[in-house]
């Protein structure tokens, strides 16, 4: 089986043993990523830039990759192909002689 | 090659071959995760649960887990490992007897 | 009138003019306060602390504003008295002896 | 004194007390406005749209507005004139005839 495949299957076997799917809809799964990314960056609030607990930086990253596992699980999206998808399209949205050095955004290079 | 490592190893290729390195900084590496995270949450704003866009959602995941996976990487995070670790971490918190069926937080089961 | 009243006043009245009070439940105002403010930490990301354009800034201050206003006005909150409450609060939480000079939260101190 | 310029000088004052004006940056007041944000959203995670501890809600959303009105007097701005002035260029973005009872953003409308 495949690495994302085994932990998706962890994932979802924490969720059903605990009868959590009923909550987890689309919209609260979204929700739940943001919550679980704002308490990665508050490890960072009012702190320098590398100036970070790296075990708890370890468990709110996983927090957030949990759930956004799961949300691609429910709408049955392949990991490794969206990712791939989305480097493509910002290939074109940024591309290298352009973009090179530069921190703008695609809208602003 | 590991899935994980062959979509890590595209990611920093597409980094790098924009020499973006010198803005990935820890702090910044989180803010943007969480700016992705709120760009997917902007698709359910004054909707219901399941009504999405989901190629919109595919793009939205896709951004939230790439930089997720960029800022394990900078650390020298294995995904697999810290996403089981905290499957265990949690299963401590939400024991099944106490959780099962439940959507409060651990601190007020 | 009081300026919050009339602040207040006029957001009802643009809201009330588009027919959108009823879209605006009270998560999904939370959720536009959280959105809103991903705008304005985007300003900043890759960014030194005061490298922002000043005029984006005004503007989507301005919008966290408002839904919070709304917010508060769905839930017949008075934004004057609760932050004092919640001034009074965090004097409890940070006494200045063990808080000055420090970032640290308080649970933490 | 106005009621916006009163609470204004009691989050200055409480800020000053504890010496704290060193680490409110532009950028970290965003971040935090945003966190609190995600605090404020978790009150509704999985839960239906009115389900919220009022108790809480008052303090989070107490803790947003401290934060805005910390970055707004930092950067010398008027509350009362940008919200004003945000809700004018909204009715351009958003005129009555075309989102009239329509959630839709101004981009798609």
């Amino acid at each position: 089986m495949s690495e994302l495949k085994e932990i998706t299957e962890l994932l979802v076997k924490f969720r059903n043993e605990r009868d959590w799917k009923q909550f987890h809809n689309s919209k609260d799964l979204a929700l739940a990523i943001s919550i679980e990314a704002s308490e990665l960056n508050e490890l960072f609030l009012w702190k320098s830039n590398e100036d970070v607990d790296k075990n708890r930086l370890k468990e709110e990253l996983a927090d957030i990759l949990s759930f956004a596992f799961l949300l691609a699980e429910k709408h049955e999206l392949d990991i490794s192909s969206i990712i791939k998808d989305k480097i493509k399209l910002n290939g074109e949205k940024y591309p290298i002689e352009r973009s090179k050095g530069s921190a703008k955004k695609y809208n602003e290079l």
